[in-house]
């Protein structure tokens, strides 16, 4: 196994120009690309990488257990998608052990949210790694709505519209700048505690932030409250420019 | 000023080879290109860049009035910085109104907590401006450090070291995961308020995250409180992994 190596390989947030020249030379170098979807849809990373396949990597396509998240503290999810991993994980080391380069692609950045952190912690024990990071989703979003998230002594925080609403408002107040993602149902939720925690009016709405179909506004100007779940709301800081 | 326009580009974290074929592309279209540096110092971002230069563009190098960061509450250093970016920004338009495309060269994301950010509000209202995003700092330092840094519904904070202990201690302990900036003298407070928060077993140093000669280790190995001031502490989040 001298050339084993797996790697996890940011393709960046959609727009497939965001792609460095680092994931390019590790998808030319890879002999097998491995990528993620729901079962009947295609990978976004594969499609994003799509225009630099060399073509000539074998390809494994990971379909998720489930289509829809459900909460974590679900045991049957959480067991569902530990042999899920644990599955993945055994093909990608097969071909590991055969000494091959193995690229894990993923849309923004591997170890920010993205699901190669459940192979990574199966197999960087036994393999040598490397990580390609990538431009992420969140940075896509606030690029595309030209709208700078933080500066100087700001802090920022990250957090999911699935947390309850006095905790999202809590959290909202107790920071310069926020991105929530995950939004779908709990826009009503979420506006309620942007209300609460006087952020109502800086929160901008981002649908498909780095697509040719991006959908950008003021969520103070969105009139209805669907979403999927993939949109985000951004809050941002940096409130006392010099 | 058919053509005017103004881009933020950013060239990532340090490699060179995280650059974008976006920014690529945005550097070779340039007809200015901008970059900011220390005074006596090379620009970072040039630096990153160079190998993708493509020699025609006219060059800025906006150089930076003080060599250290002074608190923001410093009315001098405020003022200071003002008419600095005042004056960068009167320059650049100066060629916008000619009709030039000129880009801004950041490291890292150009509207995450970058220098870009204090010309996009001067410039953003008057001209067409468009927005590159790129790898953060951050994500190269966890890449290097191959962490996994947040999973699911992991709340994650970017804080400043610069925070009083206890505010630091409060948050580490509120947040899943975070990523401590600006360490400098700061690290002694910074231990001790993850030693507090009962963070520091799990806290990460890096310095240099993404040049050849990065410095990575548990905190808690870290035998001196020496540190620059790009350094950062990373405590990572995910702990129930499924």
């Amino acid at each position: 196994m001298s050339g084993a190596k797996l790697l996890g390989v940011g393709v960046g947030p959609g727009d497939p120009e965001l792609i460095t020249l680092k994931a390019l030379r590790a998808l030319k170098e890879a002999d097998v690309v491995v990528h993620f979807a729901k079962a009947g849809c295609a990978s976004r990373a594969r499609a994003i990488a799509a225009a630099h396949f060399c073509g000539e990597a074998t390809e494994i396509s990971l379909l998720y257990p489930m289509t829809t998240e459900l909460p974590r503290s679900d045991d049957g999810y959480r067991n569902a998608l530990r042999a899920f991993y644990d599955d993945a994980a055994a093909r990608i080391a097969n071909h590991l052990e055969q000494g091959r380069r193995v690229a894990v692609i993923c849309e923004g950045d591997p170890l920010f949210y993205g699901s190669y952190m459940h192979l990574h912690a199966r197999l960087s024990p036994r393999f040598p790694t490397e990580i390609v990071p990538g431009v992420t989703g969140i940075s896509g979003c606030w690029s595309a709505a030209a709208t700078p998230i933080a500066q100087g002594d700001d802090v920022f925080t990250v957090l999911p519209a699935t947390l309850p609403e006095v905790e999202i408002a809590r959290r909202l107040s107790d920071a310069d700048a926020a991105v929530v993602m995950k939004i779908g149902r709990h826009l009503p939720k979420l506006r309620r505690a942007l209300t609460k925690s006087g952020r109502l009016a800086r929160a901008i709405y981002v649908e498909r932030g780095t697509m040719s179909d991006a959908k950008l506004m003021p969520l103070a100007a969105k009139s209805d409250d669907h979403a999927p779940y993939f949109a985000v709301v951004l809050v941002p800081g940096w409130e006392e420019r010099p």
